[in-house]
Protein backbone atom coordinates (compact mmCIF):
# COMPACT_ATOMS: atom_id res chain seq x y z
CA UNK A 1 0.00 0.00 0.00
CA UNK A 2 0.85 3.54 -1.00
CA UNK A 3 0.91 4.58 2.79
CA UNK A 4 4.53 6.55 2.33
CA UNK A 5 4.05 9.64 4.47
CA UNK A 6 4.37 9.99 7.65
CA UNK A 7 1.67 11.03 9.08
CA UNK A 8 -0.58 9.52 11.64
CA UNK A 9 -3.34 7.86 9.73
CA UNK A 10 -6.41 5.16 10.02
CA UNK A 11 -3.53 2.55 8.66
CA UNK A 12 -0.82 3.44 10.74
CA UNK A 13 -2.69 3.67 14.01
CA UNK A 14 -3.88 -0.05 13.63
CA UNK A 15 -0.34 -1.01 12.64
CA UNK A 16 0.82 0.48 15.78
CA UNK A 17 -2.32 -1.59 17.86
CA UNK A 18 -1.19 -4.92 16.34
CA UNK A 19 2.14 -4.42 17.09
CA UNK A 20 1.05 -4.52 21.30
CA UNK A 21 -0.90 -7.93 19.76
CA UNK A 22 -4.26 -6.01 19.88
CA UNK A 23 -6.71 -7.66 17.41
CA UNK A 24 -10.11 -7.01 19.69
CA UNK A 25 -12.56 -4.40 18.05
CA UNK A 26 -15.31 -3.35 20.46
CA UNK A 27 -18.72 -2.46 18.59
CA UNK A 28 -20.10 0.06 20.81
CA UNK A 29 -23.73 -1.24 19.62
CA UNK A 30 -25.32 0.39 22.98
CA UNK A 31 -28.63 -0.28 22.18
CA UNK A 32 -30.68 2.02 25.09
CA UNK A 33 -32.76 -0.58 25.86
CA UNK A 34 -30.28 -2.87 26.71
CA UNK A 35 -27.85 -0.86 28.53
CA UNK A 36 -27.55 -2.11 32.72
CA UNK A 37 -30.49 -0.33 34.92
CA UNK A 38 -27.55 1.35 36.61
CA UNK A 39 -26.45 3.15 33.67
CA UNK A 40 -29.87 4.45 32.79
CA UNK A 41 -31.03 4.89 36.39
CA UNK A 42 -31.25 8.71 36.72
CA UNK A 43 -29.53 9.65 33.44
CA UNK A 44 -31.53 11.44 30.42
CA UNK A 45 -30.70 8.94 27.32
CA UNK A 46 -27.62 11.05 25.83
CA UNK A 47 -25.94 10.78 29.50
CA UNK A 48 -26.30 7.13 29.49
CA UNK A 49 -25.32 5.98 26.26
CA UNK A 50 -21.98 8.37 26.43
CA UNK A 51 -21.31 6.89 30.47
CA UNK A 52 -21.54 3.72 29.44
CA UNK A 53 -19.76 3.43 26.27
CA UNK A 54 -16.69 6.03 28.33
CA UNK A 55 -16.87 3.11 30.87
CA UNK A 56 -16.38 0.67 28.49
CA UNK A 57 -13.42 2.58 26.53
CA UNK A 58 -11.90 3.12 30.04
CA UNK A 59 -12.18 -1.15 30.92
CA UNK A 60 -10.98 -2.30 27.33
CA UNK A 61 -8.44 0.62 26.19
CA UNK A 62 -5.46 -1.26 26.75
CA UNK A 63 -6.31 -4.29 24.77
CA UNK A 64 -8.01 -2.98 21.39
CA UNK A 65 -7.14 -2.16 18.04
CA UNK A 66 -10.43 -0.29 17.67
CA UNK A 67 -13.91 1.12 18.46
CA UNK A 68 -16.63 0.44 16.38
CA UNK A 69 -19.94 2.90 17.10
CA UNK A 70 -23.09 1.96 14.78
CA UNK A 71 -24.53 4.66 13.46
CA UNK A 72 -27.97 2.69 14.20
CA UNK A 73 -28.08 2.57 17.82
CA UNK A 74 -27.72 6.34 18.29
CA UNK A 75 -29.90 7.57 15.23
CA UNK A 76 -32.85 4.87 16.97
CA UNK A 77 -32.47 7.82 19.82
CA UNK A 78 -32.70 11.22 17.51
CA UNK A 79 -30.86 14.34 18.50
CA UNK A 80 -29.82 12.35 22.06
CA UNK A 81 -28.15 9.84 20.54
CA UNK A 82 -26.21 11.78 17.71
CA UNK A 83 -24.96 14.05 20.96
CA UNK A 84 -23.69 10.70 22.91
CA UNK A 85 -22.06 9.44 19.25
CA UNK A 86 -20.47 12.59 19.23
CA UNK A 87 -19.19 12.99 22.62
CA UNK A 88 -18.20 9.43 22.71
CA UNK A 89 -15.75 9.92 19.50
CA UNK A 90 -14.27 12.88 21.27
CA UNK A 91 -13.94 11.62 24.40
CA UNK A 92 -12.01 8.12 22.68
CA UNK A 93 -10.03 10.07 20.15
CA UNK A 94 -8.67 12.93 22.95
CA UNK A 95 -8.23 10.15 25.88
CA UNK A 96 -7.15 7.36 23.92
CA UNK A 97 -5.55 9.05 20.65
CA UNK A 98 -3.38 6.19 19.31
CA UNK A 99 -7.13 3.43 18.91
CA UNK A 100 -9.02 4.46 15.91
CA UNK A 101 -12.17 4.81 15.56
CA UNK A 102 -14.21 3.28 13.20
CA UNK A 103 -17.95 4.83 12.44
CA UNK A 104 -19.87 1.93 11.28
CA UNK A 105 -22.86 3.77 9.39
CA UNK A 106 -22.33 1.35 5.79
CA UNK A 107 -23.02 4.28 3.74
CA UNK A 108 -22.79 4.89 0.29
CA UNK A 109 -24.72 7.36 -1.97
CA UNK A 110 -23.43 9.28 -5.43
CA UNK A 111 -20.68 11.15 -5.52
CA UNK A 112 -22.07 14.42 -4.72
CA UNK A 113 -24.05 13.72 -1.88
CA UNK A 114 -21.43 11.52 -0.04
CA UNK A 115 -19.90 14.64 -0.05
CA UNK A 116 -22.61 15.22 2.91
CA UNK A 117 -21.70 12.02 4.58
CA UNK A 118 -17.52 12.67 4.59
CA UNK A 119 -18.54 15.54 6.04
CA UNK A 120 -20.94 14.28 8.95
CA UNK A 121 -18.00 11.48 9.60
CA UNK A 122 -14.85 12.85 9.26
CA UNK A 123 -15.08 16.38 10.05
CA UNK A 124 -18.25 16.84 13.15
CA UNK A 125 -17.58 13.75 15.35
CA UNK A 126 -13.83 13.20 13.23
CA UNK A 127 -14.03 9.33 12.87
CA UNK A 128 -10.65 7.34 11.71
CA UNK A 129 -12.63 5.33 9.47
CA UNK A 130 -16.15 4.33 8.03
CA UNK A 131 -17.74 1.91 6.71
CA UNK A 132 -19.36 1.80 2.99
CA UNK A 133 -21.47 -0.50 0.94
CA UNK A 134 -19.76 -0.79 -2.93
CA UNK A 135 -23.01 -1.58 -5.04
CA UNK A 136 -22.70 2.02 -6.38
CA UNK A 137 -19.17 1.75 -7.57
CA UNK A 138 -15.73 3.43 -7.34
CA UNK A 139 -16.88 6.52 -9.01
CA UNK A 140 -19.58 7.47 -6.50
CA UNK A 141 -17.19 6.29 -3.00
CA UNK A 142 -14.82 9.22 -4.49
CA UNK A 143 -15.10 11.75 -1.94
CA UNK A 144 -14.64 8.73 0.92
CA UNK A 145 -11.13 7.18 -1.40
CA UNK A 146 -10.37 11.08 -1.33
CA UNK A 147 -9.48 10.91 2.58
CA UNK A 148 -6.03 9.59 2.45
CA UNK A 149 -5.54 10.26 6.49
CA UNK A 150 -8.93 8.10 6.70
CA UNK A 151 -9.85 4.24 6.30
CA UNK A 152 -11.91 3.29 3.86
CA UNK A 153 -13.81 -0.02 4.83
CA UNK A 154 -16.04 -1.58 1.65
CA UNK A 155 -18.54 -4.57 2.81
CA UNK A 156 -16.91 -7.60 0.48
CA UNK A 157 -18.64 -10.56 2.57
CA UNK A 158 -21.44 -9.89 5.88
CA UNK A 159 -21.54 -11.75 8.31
CA UNK A 160 -25.61 -11.69 8.18
CA UNK A 161 -27.18 -15.26 7.12
CA UNK A 162 -28.63 -14.08 4.18
CA UNK A 163 -25.57 -12.99 3.17
CA UNK A 164 -25.30 -15.07 0.18
CA UNK A 165 -28.26 -13.77 -2.05
CA UNK A 166 -26.04 -11.77 -3.83
CA UNK A 167 -22.72 -11.96 -2.49
CA UNK A 168 -22.07 -15.25 -3.57
CA UNK A 169 -23.89 -14.86 -7.20
CA UNK A 170 -21.69 -16.41 -10.04
CA UNK A 171 -20.52 -13.37 -11.97
CA UNK A 172 -19.01 -13.20 -15.16
CA UNK A 173 -17.18 -15.94 -17.65
CA UNK A 174 -14.90 -16.82 -14.52
CA UNK A 175 -18.40 -17.84 -12.74
CA UNK A 176 -16.27 -15.88 -9.54
CA UNK A 177 -19.23 -15.36 -6.48
CA UNK A 178 -19.78 -11.54 -6.38
CA UNK A 179 -18.05 -10.73 -2.95
CA UNK A 180 -14.79 -12.26 -4.57
CA UNK A 181 -14.92 -9.28 -7.31
CA UNK A 182 -16.06 -6.63 -4.96
CA UNK A 183 -12.94 -7.33 -3.09
CA UNK A 184 -10.44 -7.45 -6.26
CA UNK A 185 -11.48 -4.22 -7.22
CA UNK A 186 -11.18 -2.82 -4.24
CA UNK A 187 -7.47 -3.86 -4.08
CA UNK A 188 -6.44 -3.37 -7.98
CA UNK A 189 -8.43 -0.60 -8.49
CA UNK A 190 -9.71 1.58 -5.70
CA UNK A 191 -6.81 1.58 -2.86
CA UNK A 192 -4.97 4.15 -4.88
CA UNK A 193 -4.54 6.24 -1.71
CA UNK A 194 -3.61 2.93 0.48
CA UNK A 195 -6.54 3.52 2.55
CA UNK A 196 -9.11 0.62 1.82
CA UNK A 197 -10.36 -2.01 3.99
CA UNK A 198 -12.46 -4.68 3.65
CA UNK A 199 -15.16 -6.41 5.41
CA UNK A 200 -15.46 -9.88 6.09
CA UNK A 201 -17.43 -11.83 8.44
CA UNK A 202 -16.13 -14.11 10.83
CA UNK A 203 -19.30 -16.77 10.26
CA UNK A 204 -17.38 -17.34 6.98
CA UNK A 205 -14.20 -18.75 7.33
CA UNK A 206 -13.93 -20.21 4.08
CA UNK A 207 -15.20 -16.91 2.57
CA UNK A 208 -12.48 -15.55 5.00
CA UNK A 209 -9.74 -17.10 3.10
CA UNK A 210 -10.87 -16.88 -0.21
CA UNK A 211 -10.41 -13.05 0.41
CA UNK A 212 -7.46 -12.87 2.44
CA UNK A 213 -5.69 -14.92 -0.93
CA UNK A 214 -6.70 -12.28 -2.92
CA UNK A 215 -6.24 -8.71 -0.80
CA UNK A 216 -2.59 -9.59 0.60
CA UNK A 217 -1.98 -7.57 3.61
CA UNK A 218 -5.14 -5.02 3.22
CA UNK A 219 -6.91 -5.21 6.64
CA UNK A 220 -9.91 -7.26 7.40
CA UNK A 221 -12.70 -5.89 9.79
CA UNK A 222 -14.62 -9.15 11.15
CA UNK A 223 -17.37 -9.18 12.57
CA UNK A 224 -19.60 -11.92 13.70
CA UNK A 225 -17.43 -13.08 16.59
CA UNK A 226 -19.21 -14.25 19.84
CA UNK A 227 -23.13 -13.05 19.91
CA UNK A 228 -23.61 -13.90 15.94
CA UNK A 229 -21.44 -17.44 16.21
CA UNK A 230 -17.96 -16.77 14.53
CA UNK A 231 -15.20 -18.79 15.74
CA UNK A 232 -11.99 -17.21 17.08
CA UNK A 233 -9.20 -19.98 16.32
CA UNK A 234 -10.85 -20.42 12.64
CA UNK A 235 -11.43 -17.01 12.16
CA UNK A 236 -7.55 -16.06 12.68
CA UNK A 237 -6.23 -19.08 10.90
CA UNK A 238 -8.01 -17.47 7.56
CA UNK A 239 -8.12 -13.97 8.27
CA UNK A 240 -4.38 -12.69 9.05
CA UNK A 241 -1.99 -11.55 6.74
CA UNK A 242 1.89 -12.09 5.74
CA UNK A 243 3.00 -10.61 9.08
CA UNK A 244 0.21 -12.09 11.30
CA UNK A 245 -1.30 -9.08 11.50
CA UNK A 246 -4.31 -7.48 9.08
CA UNK A 247 -7.37 -8.55 11.42
CA UNK A 248 -10.17 -5.79 12.72
CA UNK A 249 -11.89 -8.84 15.16
CA UNK A 250 -14.71 -7.27 16.03
CA UNK A 251 -17.14 -8.28 19.06
CA UNK A 252 -20.09 -6.22 20.30
CA UNK A 253 -22.96 -7.68 22.34
CA UNK A 254 -20.32 -10.37 23.88
CA UNK A 255 -18.12 -7.77 25.24
CA UNK A 256 -20.34 -4.67 25.86
CA UNK A 257 -23.50 -6.48 27.49
CA UNK A 258 -21.17 -9.29 29.21
CA UNK A 259 -23.08 -8.51 32.05
CA UNK A 260 -25.74 -6.16 32.92
CA UNK A 261 -25.09 -5.97 36.75
CA UNK A 262 -23.38 -3.10 38.31
CA UNK A 263 -20.21 -5.46 37.69
CA UNK A 264 -20.79 -4.62 33.89
CA UNK A 265 -17.56 -2.63 32.87
CA UNK A 266 -15.45 -5.31 34.89
CA UNK A 267 -17.28 -8.22 32.90
CA UNK A 268 -16.62 -6.00 29.33
CA UNK A 269 -12.56 -5.90 30.55
CA UNK A 270 -12.88 -9.94 30.95
CA UNK A 271 -14.84 -10.64 27.97
CA UNK A 272 -12.30 -8.58 25.93
CA UNK A 273 -8.90 -10.09 27.75
CA UNK A 274 -10.69 -13.27 27.05
CA UNK A 275 -10.94 -13.20 23.33
CA UNK A 276 -7.68 -11.27 23.08
CA UNK A 277 -6.32 -14.14 24.72
CA UNK A 278 -8.35 -16.68 22.23
CA UNK A 279 -6.46 -14.74 19.53
CA UNK A 280 -3.01 -14.72 20.44
CA UNK B 1 -49.13 -6.17 -5.16
CA UNK B 2 -51.20 -7.17 -1.84
CA UNK B 3 -52.02 -4.50 -0.56
CA UNK B 4 -55.64 -5.73 0.62
CA UNK B 5 -56.43 -3.29 3.10
CA UNK B 6 -58.19 0.21 3.39
CA UNK B 7 -55.34 1.64 5.39
CA UNK B 8 -53.64 4.80 4.20
CA UNK B 9 -49.95 3.35 3.26
CA UNK B 10 -47.05 4.88 0.92
CA UNK B 11 -48.62 3.02 -1.89
CA UNK B 12 -52.25 4.54 -1.78
CA UNK B 13 -51.14 7.74 -1.24
CA UNK B 14 -48.52 7.66 -4.35
CA UNK B 15 -51.80 5.82 -6.39
CA UNK B 16 -54.09 8.75 -4.75
CA UNK B 17 -50.97 11.42 -6.36
CA UNK B 18 -50.98 9.46 -9.56
CA UNK B 19 -54.52 9.64 -10.40
CA UNK B 20 -53.92 13.96 -10.12
CA UNK B 21 -51.45 13.19 -12.77
CA UNK B 22 -48.84 13.83 -10.29
CA UNK B 23 -45.28 12.47 -10.81
CA UNK B 24 -42.98 14.63 -9.80
CA UNK B 25 -40.75 14.03 -6.66
CA UNK B 26 -39.21 17.16 -5.45
CA UNK B 27 -35.69 16.33 -3.79
CA UNK B 28 -34.93 18.17 -1.19
CA UNK B 29 -31.08 18.07 -1.49
CA UNK B 30 -30.68 20.80 0.66
CA UNK B 31 -27.09 21.32 0.89
CA UNK B 32 -26.77 24.39 3.40
CA UNK B 33 -23.89 26.11 1.67
CA UNK B 34 -25.87 26.47 -1.79
CA UNK B 35 -29.31 28.21 0.29
CA UNK B 36 -30.09 31.52 -1.09
CA UNK B 37 -28.35 34.02 1.10
CA UNK B 38 -32.00 36.05 1.75
CA UNK B 39 -32.82 31.91 3.62
CA UNK B 40 -29.68 32.12 5.31
CA UNK B 41 -29.40 35.87 6.04
CA UNK B 42 -29.82 36.03 10.27
CA UNK B 43 -31.18 32.67 10.74
CA UNK B 44 -29.24 29.43 12.15
CA UNK B 45 -28.87 26.57 10.41
CA UNK B 46 -31.74 24.79 11.55
CA UNK B 47 -34.01 27.51 11.24
CA UNK B 48 -32.81 28.66 8.07
CA UNK B 49 -33.01 24.40 6.21
CA UNK B 50 -36.30 24.30 7.95
CA UNK B 51 -37.71 27.45 6.23
CA UNK B 52 -36.05 26.69 2.87
CA UNK B 53 -37.80 23.42 3.26
CA UNK B 54 -41.28 24.74 3.78
CA UNK B 55 -41.20 27.55 1.00
CA UNK B 56 -40.41 24.42 -1.42
CA UNK B 57 -43.17 22.81 -0.29
CA UNK B 58 -45.46 25.27 -0.25
CA UNK B 59 -44.68 26.52 -3.25
CA UNK B 60 -44.90 22.89 -5.03
CA UNK B 61 -47.92 20.71 -2.86
CA UNK B 62 -50.18 20.57 -5.90
CA UNK B 63 -47.78 19.43 -8.12
CA UNK B 64 -45.83 16.50 -6.72
CA UNK B 65 -46.50 12.87 -5.84
CA UNK B 66 -43.41 13.07 -3.30
CA UNK B 67 -40.94 14.64 -1.10
CA UNK B 68 -37.58 13.26 -0.95
CA UNK B 69 -34.94 14.94 1.83
CA UNK B 70 -31.96 13.22 1.34
CA UNK B 71 -30.22 12.18 4.68
CA UNK B 72 -26.64 13.40 4.01
CA UNK B 73 -27.30 16.53 3.33
CA UNK B 74 -29.00 17.32 6.81
CA UNK B 75 -26.38 14.59 8.75
CA UNK B 76 -23.85 17.10 7.21
CA UNK B 77 -24.87 19.38 9.44
CA UNK B 78 -25.05 17.70 12.88
CA UNK B 79 -27.68 18.46 15.28
CA UNK B 80 -28.97 21.39 13.87
CA UNK B 81 -29.49 19.19 10.64
CA UNK B 82 -31.03 16.68 12.26
CA UNK B 83 -33.64 19.09 14.03
CA UNK B 84 -34.46 20.52 10.25
CA UNK B 85 -34.83 17.02 8.81
CA UNK B 86 -37.34 15.78 11.52
CA UNK B 87 -39.33 19.45 11.11
CA UNK B 88 -39.32 19.58 7.70
CA UNK B 89 -41.09 16.07 7.44
CA UNK B 90 -43.42 16.71 10.33
CA UNK B 91 -44.29 20.09 8.38
CA UNK B 92 -44.86 18.55 4.86
CA UNK B 93 -46.76 15.27 7.08
CA UNK B 94 -49.16 17.67 8.98
CA UNK B 95 -49.75 19.94 6.46
CA UNK B 96 -50.14 17.83 3.31
CA UNK B 97 -50.42 14.78 4.92
CA UNK B 98 -52.03 13.28 1.25
CA UNK B 99 -47.99 13.38 0.46
CA UNK B 100 -45.60 10.63 0.92
CA UNK B 101 -42.22 11.44 2.02
CA UNK B 102 -39.56 8.99 1.06
CA UNK B 103 -35.90 9.34 3.39
CA UNK B 104 -33.05 9.14 0.75
CA UNK B 105 -31.19 6.98 3.40
CA UNK B 106 -29.64 4.51 1.41
CA UNK B 107 -29.44 2.35 4.62
CA UNK B 108 -28.73 -1.17 4.68
CA UNK B 109 -26.73 -3.22 8.01
CA UNK B 110 -27.63 -6.63 9.90
CA UNK B 111 -31.26 -7.02 10.48
CA UNK B 112 -31.17 -7.08 14.22
CA UNK B 113 -28.91 -3.51 13.73
CA UNK B 114 -31.28 -2.22 11.19
CA UNK B 115 -34.16 -1.98 14.03
CA UNK B 116 -32.18 0.82 14.73
CA UNK B 117 -32.52 2.62 11.21
CA UNK B 118 -36.45 1.45 11.39
CA UNK B 119 -37.07 3.15 14.43
CA UNK B 120 -34.66 6.43 13.40
CA UNK B 121 -36.83 6.83 10.30
CA UNK B 122 -40.21 5.35 10.43
CA UNK B 123 -41.03 6.21 13.95
CA UNK B 124 -39.20 9.03 14.74
CA UNK B 125 -39.51 11.74 12.16
CA UNK B 126 -41.83 9.28 10.83
CA UNK B 127 -41.37 9.28 7.08
CA UNK B 128 -43.58 7.02 4.63
CA UNK B 129 -41.02 4.84 2.51
CA UNK B 130 -36.96 5.21 2.82
CA UNK B 131 -34.41 3.65 0.25
CA UNK B 132 -32.31 0.56 1.33
CA UNK B 133 -29.15 -1.32 -0.14
CA UNK B 134 -29.62 -4.62 -1.49
CA UNK B 135 -26.29 -5.90 -0.78
CA UNK B 136 -27.01 -7.81 2.44
CA UNK B 137 -30.21 -9.29 1.08
CA UNK B 138 -33.85 -9.79 2.08
CA UNK B 139 -32.83 -11.62 4.83
CA UNK B 140 -31.20 -8.49 6.88
CA UNK B 141 -33.57 -5.99 5.58
CA UNK B 142 -36.32 -8.65 7.12
CA UNK B 143 -36.98 -5.15 9.75
CA UNK B 144 -37.69 -2.91 6.80
CA UNK B 145 -39.75 -5.26 4.93
CA UNK B 146 -42.21 -6.30 7.95
CA UNK B 147 -43.41 -2.69 8.07
CA UNK B 148 -46.54 -2.94 5.66
CA UNK B 149 -47.54 0.82 5.91
CA UNK B 150 -44.06 1.96 4.42
CA UNK B 151 -42.97 2.12 1.45
CA UNK B 152 -39.45 -0.28 0.96
CA UNK B 153 -37.29 1.49 -1.42
CA UNK B 154 -34.16 -0.83 -2.92
CA UNK B 155 -31.34 0.42 -5.01
CA UNK B 156 -31.21 -1.37 -8.60
CA UNK B 157 -29.72 0.73 -11.22
CA UNK B 158 -28.23 3.85 -9.61
CA UNK B 159 -28.27 6.75 -11.62
CA UNK B 160 -24.13 8.02 -11.15
CA UNK B 161 -21.79 7.52 -13.67
CA UNK B 162 -19.95 4.22 -12.16
CA UNK B 163 -22.89 2.74 -11.23
CA UNK B 164 -21.90 -0.17 -13.70
CA UNK B 165 -19.03 -1.73 -12.34
CA UNK B 166 -20.87 -4.06 -10.30
CA UNK B 167 -24.74 -3.19 -11.11
CA UNK B 168 -24.30 -4.32 -14.41
CA UNK B 169 -21.42 -7.27 -13.65
CA UNK B 170 -22.96 -10.91 -15.59
CA UNK B 171 -24.47 -12.95 -13.17
CA UNK B 172 -25.38 -17.05 -13.01
CA UNK B 173 -25.76 -19.46 -15.81
CA UNK B 174 -27.91 -16.68 -17.34
CA UNK B 175 -25.52 -14.13 -17.44
CA UNK B 176 -27.79 -11.14 -17.11
CA UNK B 177 -26.96 -8.10 -15.30
CA UNK B 178 -26.85 -8.23 -10.87
CA UNK B 179 -29.29 -4.76 -11.28
CA UNK B 180 -31.88 -7.17 -13.53
CA UNK B 181 -31.26 -9.76 -10.80
CA UNK B 182 -31.91 -7.66 -8.12
CA UNK B 183 -34.84 -6.56 -9.44
CA UNK B 184 -35.74 -9.87 -9.92
CA UNK B 185 -35.66 -10.68 -5.92
CA UNK B 186 -37.54 -7.83 -4.82
CA UNK B 187 -40.27 -8.21 -7.24
CA UNK B 188 -40.61 -12.36 -7.06
CA UNK B 189 -39.37 -12.45 -3.35
CA UNK B 190 -39.30 -9.49 -1.06
CA UNK B 191 -42.53 -7.89 -1.93
CA UNK B 192 -45.17 -10.38 0.31
CA UNK B 193 -46.28 -6.94 1.62
CA UNK B 194 -46.86 -5.46 -1.16
CA UNK B 195 -44.70 -2.41 0.23
CA UNK B 196 -41.78 -2.71 -2.25
CA UNK B 197 -40.09 -0.21 -4.59
CA UNK B 198 -37.48 -0.03 -6.34
CA UNK B 199 -34.84 2.38 -7.81
CA UNK B 200 -33.50 2.72 -11.40
CA UNK B 201 -31.47 6.19 -12.66
CA UNK B 202 -33.20 8.72 -15.29
CA UNK B 203 -29.44 8.29 -16.62
CA UNK B 204 -30.10 5.16 -17.79
CA UNK B 205 -33.73 4.64 -19.85
CA UNK B 206 -32.70 1.40 -21.50
CA UNK B 207 -31.96 -0.53 -18.44
CA UNK B 208 -35.26 1.64 -16.74
CA UNK B 209 -37.27 -0.01 -19.80
CA UNK B 210 -35.62 -3.32 -19.10
CA UNK B 211 -36.48 -3.08 -15.22
CA UNK B 212 -40.12 -2.42 -16.10
CA UNK B 213 -40.53 -5.32 -18.09
CA UNK B 214 -39.84 -7.73 -15.36
CA UNK B 215 -41.09 -5.50 -12.20
CA UNK B 216 -45.22 -5.37 -13.43
CA UNK B 217 -46.70 -2.49 -11.69
CA UNK B 218 -43.77 -1.43 -8.95
CA UNK B 219 -43.32 2.01 -8.48
CA UNK B 220 -39.95 2.87 -9.59
CA UNK B 221 -38.30 5.89 -8.43
CA UNK B 222 -36.45 7.72 -10.83
CA UNK B 223 -33.66 9.97 -10.19
CA UNK B 224 -31.31 11.82 -12.52
CA UNK B 225 -33.59 14.33 -13.98
CA UNK B 226 -32.53 17.66 -14.70
CA UNK B 227 -29.10 18.44 -12.94
CA UNK B 228 -28.07 14.68 -13.65
CA UNK B 229 -28.92 15.01 -17.30
CA UNK B 230 -31.62 12.81 -17.95
CA UNK B 231 -34.19 13.18 -20.50
CA UNK B 232 -37.70 13.44 -19.73
CA UNK B 233 -39.17 11.67 -22.85
CA UNK B 234 -37.33 8.80 -22.95
CA UNK B 235 -37.69 8.24 -18.75
CA UNK B 236 -41.53 8.02 -18.76
CA UNK B 237 -41.83 5.71 -22.00
CA UNK B 238 -38.92 3.97 -20.44
CA UNK B 239 -40.96 4.18 -16.86
CA UNK B 240 -44.44 4.00 -17.11
CA UNK B 241 -46.30 0.62 -15.46
CA UNK B 242 -49.74 -0.66 -17.61
CA UNK B 243 -51.62 1.89 -16.00
CA UNK B 244 -49.44 4.73 -17.24
CA UNK B 245 -48.49 5.34 -13.50
CA UNK B 246 -45.51 3.93 -11.56
CA UNK B 247 -43.47 6.53 -11.56
CA UNK B 248 -41.75 8.93 -8.99
CA UNK B 249 -39.60 11.06 -11.46
CA UNK B 250 -37.17 12.77 -8.89
CA UNK B 251 -35.71 16.55 -9.44
CA UNK B 252 -33.46 18.26 -7.43
CA UNK B 253 -31.47 20.92 -7.94
CA UNK B 254 -32.87 21.93 -10.73
CA UNK B 255 -36.35 22.98 -8.98
CA UNK B 256 -34.82 23.71 -5.38
CA UNK B 257 -32.00 25.66 -6.86
CA UNK B 258 -33.99 27.23 -10.27
CA UNK B 259 -32.92 30.18 -8.49
CA UNK B 260 -30.99 31.91 -5.94
CA UNK B 261 -32.48 35.00 -5.47
CA UNK B 262 -35.45 36.47 -3.39
CA UNK B 263 -38.05 34.74 -6.00
CA UNK B 264 -36.53 31.09 -5.14
CA UNK B 265 -40.03 29.60 -4.20
CA UNK B 266 -41.46 30.94 -7.51
CA UNK B 267 -38.77 29.65 -9.22
CA UNK B 268 -39.37 26.68 -7.99
CA UNK B 269 -42.76 26.28 -8.56
CA UNK B 270 -41.85 27.00 -12.00
CA UNK B 271 -39.57 25.00 -12.14
CA UNK B 272 -42.07 22.23 -11.00
CA UNK B 273 -44.81 23.04 -13.32
CA UNK B 274 -42.40 22.67 -16.28
CA UNK B 275 -41.46 19.24 -15.37
CA UNK B 276 -44.65 18.05 -14.80
CA UNK B 277 -46.27 19.43 -17.86
CA UNK B 278 -43.40 17.96 -19.84
CA UNK B 279 -44.08 14.11 -17.94
CA UNK B 280 -47.59 15.07 -18.76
Amino acid sequence: MQSATNDVTFITKLEACWKRDNFVCVGLDSDYEQLPDVIKSGRPVEDALFHFNREMIDATHDLVCAYKPNAAFYEAQGEAGLRALINTVRYARETYPQIPVILDAKRGDIGSTNMGYVQSAFDYPGVDAITVHPYLGREALAPFLARKDKGIIVLVRTSNAGAGEFQDLSVGTEQEPLYMVVARHVVQDWNSNGNCAIVVGATYPDELRRVRAVVGDMPILIPGIGAQGGEVAATVKAGQDSRGWGMIISASRSIIFASRGSDFADAARVAAEQLRAEIN
